[in-house]
């Protein structure tokens, strides 16, 4: 496209900082290429093929998907190699088939015995044995078996004795945005390395097979030191980051490419008010800021050009209502911004902010350069 | 379509108990019909136009809406009559004149002078008086001038004077969302009431027009006992209901209409867990609850057939995954669902949760008999 001025954009609307977001990907490549796994980025925090192409090793893959909505999108544009890392329902198992009779190496994860006996049967009943990864609990935050757990190995047999494809074993590390700070981020990454070798070795001495170590998380992929045993890292909000990474310190606010772009509809001067345009249909509901040390509200407010106001945050929304206010305690000047002003808004968690649009626009300082369509559902 | 059954649907997937909807539909027309004003629906919750012909008066409206994608959607589809009830930014007026070039009768809000004076030099620019009300600050809770501040009147003189039509008044009394128990919600709409009322009359005594006064919100339009004065109720969510209205007393659980339909995907029985494929991205982030008396974390777990699990609640969310357990001190037994079991989610904030959607089933006991569209975007 002929590149256009940001101001002749519609609000509310997406930004991603083309120049940022490219610094974003390759200092995770990086780090990988120093260390030694594989990247297989989570497409689930852009589900966009050209923000994906540019996240992938090539444009076959490898990648990690949320949905099979996900699987089926990059699969039309030519990925050839995803892991969808949602432990499987049975009934989805027939569009897993689908997408593999396409040619697509696309792998499931589980963690327990029903599951197994299912894609087993499946896998028996289709002629494919559907290559499974067993998730492992790393850190007791959601789902997955623990790795001195005899019930891991009872898995691997039902999937590798019943018809499927025993790949592996996967775990994400969630705990680790819990984690804030060098020393406590870079023990996440160490405990996750640790338990899902643990998990492969428990496998491999009962016989099994175990290809695939694969860990991840946008904080642990960037502080781990040593990823011996690890075969492939998982990362995904690293695209664009946002005030959530910026707070347990994986990244600097002027690292977030992904930004609201509002305008100024009001005042409510008695109370120090400005009214925008963006409220949480564009921002989202999510207050992932809410319990770290600065609570960033529903966002961190910059001027159009992507300057930080000092203090401004979004202390409330309604659905097309965001309130922007000095942050309490605050000895900031609040802004003199007319109504019409634009602003971009930093968002607390880009998964969730970008989920709620149908587009990137693609910035270069005051320019848009290009328009990236965004998919969503499931 | 022909009917199909529930068990049949990929999940997650949206909901809508069309028995319920069509009951919650008629409540409001009815004690609408007592009271007297006009109902002037607004469309922002259903996005859809399956469902907004239900709502509205007639195939032309009137509507209210929160977007202008929203007035081009429904003007496309026939509606006539609509109100863009979010404070205009003046940059969007050639989307508004747009439209009303096409015979709709599109009119939009305003609290503040600046968009008064913009507004006013639009309509002479474009040979359109745009009809234009005044924002009314009822309650302290958002946006709006105070009924007895003399900027009421300025803004109508900008408005009258300058070319633009001045409509009348509107206000949406926000605060009634933190209201509870019928005293409370009566008190809260007889202050929307005559906060408006007094507006309207203040621009009548300066010899301004004042042919609309609109007032609007689900738990004062239920709850009004007299709308003298008063020409026209807005309300959104009442079509569904959610959590949050029914914690505030302005509905019953049973009379939620929306849920969505998810599966469950595993276990951790150590912690009382039950893994869903329902995570924030299908629920939203919304944590209405919070702050009422019962908790509803992220939604209220029903069985396919929607009969509550008591006291089965989502606990915790991410991007694709729920997780279920009891809430805090139940002394319910959590029950057996294995691995594929399905569930009915009742969502905390209705709009919220719909805007994670593309698309409703219209249910009818355990059959799905029609899909309705839905938009979003702005």
């Amino acid at each position: 496209m002929q590149p256009m001025s940001i101001d002749r954009l519609e609000t509310p609307c997406l930004l991603v900082d083309e120049a940022r977001m490219t610094r974003n990907i390759d200092r995770l490549k990086a780090r990988l290429a120093r260390l030694g796994p594989t990247l297989r980025p989570h497409l689930k925090t852009c589900k966009s093929v050209d923000i994906a192409r540019r996240l992938m090793p090539s444009a076959r893959g490898p990648a990690t998907v949320s949905t099979l909505k996900e699987a089926e999108e990059f699969a039309a544009a030519g990925v050839r190699d995803i892991m969808y890392a949602v432990g499987i329902a049975p009934a989805k198992l027939d569009r897993v088939l689908a997408l593999r009779r396409q040619g697509v190496d696309l792998s499931i994860i589980l963690d327990g015995r029903e599951q197994a006996v299912a894609v087993a049967a499946s896998s028996r009943a289709a002629g494919d044995r559907i290559p499974t990864l067993i998730e492992i609990d790393c850190d007791d935050h959601r789902a997955g078996v623990r790795p001195d757990d005899p019930l891991l190995v009872q898995i691997g047999r039902d999937l590798h004795e019943g018809g499927a494809e025993l790949r592996g074993v996967i775990t994400h590390a969630g705990g680790s945005y819990d984690a804030i700070g060098v020393a406590a981020l870079e023990r996440a990454a160490e405990q996750e390395r640790a338990g899902t070798v643990a998990a492969a070795k428990a496998l491999l001495e009962a016989g099994l097979p175990c290809p695939v170590v694969s860990v991840g998380s946008t904080p642990t992929a960037h502080f781990a030191r040593d990823l011996t045993g690890v075969t492939e890292v998982r990362a995904g909000v690293y695209v664009f980051f946002d005030l959530v990474m910026a707070g347990i310190g994986v990244c600097g606010v002027d690292d977030i490419a992904l930004s609201v772009l509002t305008s100024v509809i009001g005042h409510q001067r008695g109370k120090g008010w400005i009214l925008v345009d963006a409220g949480w249909m564009a921002m989202s509901r999510d207050r992932g800021t809410a319990n770290q040390k600065v609570d960033q509200g529903y966002g961190l407010a910059c001027d159009v050009s992507g300057n930080v106001h000092p203090d401004l945050i979004m202390v409330e929304t309604n659905q097309e209502h965001g309130i922007l206010a000095l942050r309490p305690g605050s000895v900031a000047a609040l802004p003199e911004l007319p109504v019409g002003t634009l602003l971009r808004i930093l968002p607390n968690h880009a998964c969730a902010t970008a989920a709620q649009h149908d587009r990137y626009r693609a910035t270069d300082g005051g320019l848009v350069t290009a328009v990236w369509p965004r998919f969503s559902g499931w």
